[in-house]
């Protein structure tokens, strides 16, 4: 049997990404499965299944990589809080997914770690080794990577750019503070900024209309498109959200001073109009000169960076593994 | 000659402080010489005449460890932007350590990395590997330690923790921009922020007399004395600058989850006045719940952590050189 094939997934509240190919290449083969919100056991079964129709009969998976949102315990294998998955709090993840794919070595990560994996070793991080990444998606992920490590915390709880606080009387933030980064730069923060904007009496004609219109459908998209559009009440509406995001790069920067920040997600989506000033508002901040020109670009691979990630990571670990099994 | 002796160095304003003694224990000789601010050869050509005093006619440095403020290049020994030395800006500190020391093994830091590396060898950060410090003085600097190596920055710029902003809004700080932790918890933002209250018609009595009767003179000192006799507008003052201090942690801890935090600086004197709040608020901010205890801790070496800390990093380079020399 062909054991160089490597599998990753990214799971998500309603699907499971996946990516699927030889050894570190895992793009010849991508789809989704739906997720069991109650069951790890069955939706890695139907992964292993979707798999098994893919493969060459003969074929089977060397290293399978398991992305999720929540906090990822990697020394045990365990999930533990995941605020969109709450069926699967506390499940072995390495466990089920070793018997899901016997045989195979098995890497976990949470998703906006391997996202960072993802970039570093297929897109916008590319040849870099120092790295912050923020995933600009409902809320705000982050990760960090360290002379090419993600870092995962003492106890697991590095990352979490997205509830650093820029303001502690800012607008308030789903996780019960004020004045995150998640409350001004997550789309459930952009878009209660919209409606807050939407009301003011100063509010363009536009961004008027717009809300009204829209009401509960509502997307950044709708939002950036009609600032693209000239709209000043929506250019204002991300400006004012990139020179936050500015500010939180900036704190990072001089914290970290890492090769490039990296900015994904589907708010991200928005491009300049956000990353113009928020690389203005970093550059400000920066104490170290040389640092201030740090490179803060738009990540390469959309929704399937955490899939590409964690099938990365977990074909580094079976390459870690391989010399001490032979030993 | 004897070559086992390991010497540290901070190189400050005023004065050098040395420690001096057997490998990896630098406690046996302790002392200062003074800087001269044009000149670093000269500085060292004292530091060196002053350990040819101190040591017997056999021995011989085999490390020497050399800590100073602003951005050092570790890569080239070359000490970039200082503003307290700026006679010393460009020069090749490398270089001038090993003619005033010649034949030993020489290690630079930027002094608050030092500091860390001093904690964490013989303070408050014994058994940990993964550590962030602060050094509340003047201004505020700071440190990261990852797996047990000081983070040092792709550019040498990290660590810089006293200029994340923490309210765009808030009192200027030295830097240029507002809101910097510095401006809130180093020095010269307290006394500042003392002088706005006692000159408020609600001021208490006693902060106000404090402020007249010391003048130029006045210092955290003198403040936290005060707030330990509860006047109400000190004890004000160094709870709301905790708070700023918690925010920063609570940052912190969201984005690197250490093992520990640990505080120094004269600042940090003031005790549980400052760090009573600080670690409520950074337990609010933090999202991990496992993370929400981890220690805030006072420093335990004072003003000699970087002269330690300094001295620790050259014998770790000397035992590294070690064997490549041997091969």
């Amino acid at each position: 049997m062909n054991r160089s094939l490597t599998l990753g997934a990214d799971v998500g509240g309603t699907y499971v990404k996946y990516a699927l190919g030889d050894g570190d290449e895992p793009g010849r083969w991508t789809g989704e499965v739906p997720t069991d919100p109650a069951s790890p056991a069955i939706t890695f079964g139907r992964l292993a299944a979707r798999v098994a129709e893919l493969l060459p009969p003969d074929a089977g998976i060397g290293a399978a990589g398991l992305a999720c949102a929540g906090i990822v315990d990697v020394r045990t294998g365990r999930l533990g809080r995941t605020p969109n998955l709450p069926g699967w709090e506390g499940a072995d993840l390495a466990g089920l997914m070793g018997i899901a794919f016997p045989g195979a070595a098995i890497a976990l990560a949470n998703d906006v770690n391997a996202a960072l994996a993802g970039e570093a070793r297929f897109g916008a991080g590319r040849n870099g080794s120092d790295l912050v990444m923020l995933a600009l998606g409902t809320g705000v992920g982050g990760a960090v990577m360290i002379e090419g490590r993600l870092l995962a915390g003492h106890r697991f709880g590095a990352g979490e750019i997205g509830h650093t606080i820029l303001d502690v009387a800012g607008p308030p933030c789903n996780c019960g503070n004020r004045g995150c980064l998640e409350a001004y730069a997550g789309s459930r923060g952009l878009l209660a900024d919209a409606r807050r904007r939407a009301a003011a009496p100063d509010c363009s004609p536009g961004l008027r209309a717009l809300v009204a219109e829209r009401g509960d459908e509502l997307t950044t998209r709708n939002l950036a498109d009609l600032a693209t559009a000239s709209d000043s009440a929506a250019a204002a509406l991300f400006r004012e959200a990139g020179e936050r995001l500015g500010q939180a790069v900036g704190n990072l920067l001089n914290v970290l001073d890492p090769d490039r920040v990296i900015i994904g997600g589907g708010v991200a989506a928005a491009g300049e109009l956000l990353l113009g000033p928020c690389r203005e508002t970093a550059a400000r901040i920066v104490l170290c000169e040389a640092a201030r020109s740090t490179p803060i670009v738009p990540a390469q691979l959309g929704s399937a960076a955490a899939a590409f990630g964690a099938a990365h990571l977990a074909a580094i670990h079976l390459a870690a593994e391989a010399p001490r099994e032979r030993s």
